[in-house]
């Protein structure tokens, strides 16, 4: 059997299998990913996010977030990301790309009841994520239900790169049913 | 003394203090950080680079890149980025923004003459990063004087996150003297 990084099929697998297990285990190198988005004034964004939810049949991933944060004003306008996961033992770096919705309310509601008690203050912190405050603990957290999102990526793309003795590259898209094909690294 | 991540100048300095190891240290976890631009068409992209130096007095960061790749691309249309570390075992996130340059030929000689004779192949593919290949290793590497450039991202903004018993977030500008103030995590 070929080592899983020569085959386009390996490589995909493997995408989804560190995706899965950064959902499931907290410190697997998939389980917080960069989120790169594109601020409404066109200056590139990118942050740390945990990844809450990664579905290989529907392709698409869940993150959280308070709707008061600049992420979410930036997918407002622009509703586009790139997340970004680098698992160093397996020396792969796998980026994620698609559409965002933002998911609040009525639709947000199942997920919500699934967010641990001592989680939530999370996203309910006032004032809201960002505003400047005289000192480092000037804030209270209250309940996050209102400010309470789930951002779902639904991928149109996947890239991968493994550093191996020789790097390879390959690229895959929902448009091509996830075939896949190599890419000069 | 108060902890580190109590203060602005102690947050300030341990930003200061993982990029260095970041640039000393390749198991450091400021070595591989996340690089978000934003494409021509506006889409943001992001990808793992690696950190090659951190100047604290002029506030710049370099990485390397092939001349011919996709965030190149990008930054000849928007010379703008973000940079991200996330310091697991620090439990801090560090977003690094500002305007990058483009130093390619004379500016990038004597760079590139530390680059070591092994390493150099990484800035040659044939065809070009990003090209469809038919099979996995359908390269070659070649001389990579011509395609090396640094980018190098002059920051004018630096913003931490730490996540303790209470988060702690700062924000850090060049227009402020790099003095920092508090911001609502």
């Amino acid at each position: 059997m070929p080592d899983w990084h020569s085959t386009l099929p390996g490589l995909l697998g493997r995408v989804w299998q560190s995706l899965g297990r950064g959902v499931a285990d907290r410190h697997a190198p998939a389980r917080h990913i960069a989120l790169a988005t594109t601020a409404p004034d066109g200056t590139p964004q990118v942050r740390t996010v945990v990844l809450r939810a990664a579905d290989p049949a529907e392709a698409t991933l869940d993150i959280h977030s308070d709707l008061r944060s600049a992420k979410v004003a930036a997918l407002r306008t622009r509703p586009l990301a790139e997340a970004l996961v680098w698992d160093r033992r397996a020396r792969l770096q796998i980026r994620l790309s698609g559409e965002v919705a933002i998911l609040t309310g009525p639709a947000a509601a199942a997920l919500w009841s699934r967010v641990p008690e001592n989680a939530r203050p999370v996203y309910g912190a006032e004032p809201p994520p960002g505003t400047p405050i005289p000192e480092s603990l000037a804030y209270a957290t209250a309940d996050g239900t209102a400010a309470f999102a789930v951002l779902r990526l639904t991928l149109a793309r996947i890239e991968v790169l493994h550093l191996g003795d020789r790097h390879r590259r390959a690229a895959f898209l929902r448009a091509g049913a996830w075939q896949g094909e190599w890419l000069s690294p």
